[in-house]
């Protein structure tokens, strides 16, 4: 069971084990500064298929093949499976779970899904679900780029306010069993949250506000100062975003800059890979929670981390017809070791 | 704490109510045999607003005000809310949410979505993440149409299996406190099921194995009978798919003709109203569920009920591709009274 501290502020009494993570990402992805930490690069942008939301799935799949190879879980061994991506109906995901045959919720979170698939996963761990799940997600930049800006050959001047959509997938196996595998020990659901922009090319700036909402309410709710924490991690927020998180969370009173990091300013080196305010889409956060951060909690270079993935929850039909961008932020406490 | 019967197959030790529904629907659908059920049949179909987009998103936003005020709860009363919808990136939902502030987490599952809602939401209560939450959805012709079809104004010729995607939107809240309201007392998981068919114009083919498939493994896991309801509902298979359904439960060794209730068949007189296979759309279960079962279940007329959503989890993308539609369908049983 779960103990409800706040509205959507949860400690999870029967702590749930990310007991095995998976990353894989695209060429790009790889010869950034993180390129090191995917369990595998993958030169061809088309991942051997023959479209790109093909390819999209393609990914997908594999990440979830390997999280769960780490598991030593066959599909039936799953008992559940939360998955969501930024695709139209959300096919990437869809068809890429076709082959496994596991009990299936979808998502739709955006940019916020890896987080809401591990926070969802978790709590129906908690209510006797199963005991085992997973969560995956993927983002692709050809998908995106083409479904939410412009087609790729058009060749558009990207702002400087814009960021890169990675491709790159993220897969994490949640296990009741203990294990000395990092531990979700709380989450927060996220509240959408709209302060009015309506610029599709500064995802960051809708996004920020929702940021500093969850992770405010965790620390007013759980009573945990952000010292308590080695480290802070945001899934997309880029450049802009993340010095828009700092000044809110400052004017709420947290200070989080010392051990603040951005998934998506990590991604990319901007100067040389030219990705202007960072990297974003549901697998840069994903892609470096499995690939970067939980293995450094599995070794010790970190105890306790908090999470947040954030989401725009945005269509470009809405974006063309006036619409604010509503944004959402999901978040999740992992700590590694002895209380 | 549920019990796990078997992979996704969950009996809820500590039932969720439906505390309260609510029904909206648009012109077509107050003119059919339904009509009557739902709290308000609007006749304009932009509902007062200025896209259609925004006037789905108007429509389900009333629809969770109404089952909110039906339930005494005020926003702030609520702990959690599910939602979503078919269009693109969900905005259906998540700009109808904009003004509660409540905890939210997305869901895509087509058509499924009513269901899915109502799944994951009482587990999440069971789980202990509050004592509320609503599971809302809708659908609209025209948002819906010009996504996955042909602009309305081509005037595209439909063949006689096409379902009409219903404008209406269901809203429930799920309450943990004990009342004479309908209870979920089990839930079952639906996987992802493709048999290869192709046809954006034949979703109920390629949803009825899915709904097989989740009633079949509800049969085993939970070594229930059909006899044991009253009625056995699907979501909007349609004539179809309906059809497809019943031939394919005989072959596993159930006959489940004489207790079948489709919502896409109810919904529409098809001659009169020239809707071809019948209904379809999120808010096609959403509102019969909340317009018409439910309320029949308060009232007595039945006593235990299994609701069943599919969802075709396809894009238009994906079928121009040449791809089939994945199908999936999620389980709910409702008991009122006592055992």
């Amino acid at each position: 069971m779960a103990q409800a501290l706040a509205r959507g502020v949860l400690r999870l009494t029967q702590p749930v084990y990310a007991a095995a993570f998976a990353a894989v990402a695209g060429k790009k992805e790889g010869e950034g500064p993180m390129g090191q930490c995917f369990d595998r690069v993958e030169p061809d942008s088309h991942f051997g298929q023959e479209s790109w939301e093909q390819a999209e799935s393609r990914m997908q799949q594999e990440t979830i093949y390997r999280a769960m190879e780490k598991a030593g879980a066959q599909p039936e061994q799953i008992d559940l499976i939360l998955a969501g991506d930024l695709i139209n109906q959300c096919t990437s995901s869809t068809y890429s779970l076709r082959p496994f045959a596991i009990p299936f919720l979808g998502l739709f979170g955006a940019c916020s899904t890896m987080a809401e698939g591990i926070v969802t996963g978790s709590l129906l761990l908690e209510a006797g679900a199963g005991n085992r799940a997973v969560a995956a997600t993927s983002s692709h930049f050809s998908t995106a780029e083409r479904q939410f800006r412009y087609p790729l050959s058009y060749g558009g001047q990207r702002p400087p306010t814009a960021q890169w959509t990675c491709t790159a997938s993220g897969a994490v196996v949640l296990d009741k069993e203990t294990t000395d595998a990092p531990r979700i020990q709380g989450v927060c659901i996220g509240k959408i949250t709209d302060l009015g922009v309506c610029d599709a090319n500064n995802m960051g700036a809708a996004m920020a506000p929702a940021a500093a909402d969850t992770l405010t309410r965790w620390f007013r709710g759980t009573g945990t100062p952000p010292e308590a924490y080695d480290a802070i991690v945001t899934g997309d927020l880029g450049e802009i975003g993340g010095k828009l998180l700092l000044d809110l969370m400052m004017k709420q009173g947290y200070e989080i800059h010392s051990r603040y990091h951005d998934c998506g300013v990590l991604m990319f080196d901007g100067d040389r890979q030219d990705t202007h305010a960072g990297g974003s889409g549901c697998g840069c956060g994903g892609s470096l929670l499995c690939g970067h951060f939980l293995p450094k909690m599995q070794s010790g270079g970190i105890r306790r981390m908090l999470f947040l993935a954030t989401g725009a929850l945005m269509s470009p039909m809405l974006v063309q017809q006036g619409e604010s961008i509503p944004g959402i932020a999901h978040l999740v406490e992992f700590v590694c070791g002895e209380e």
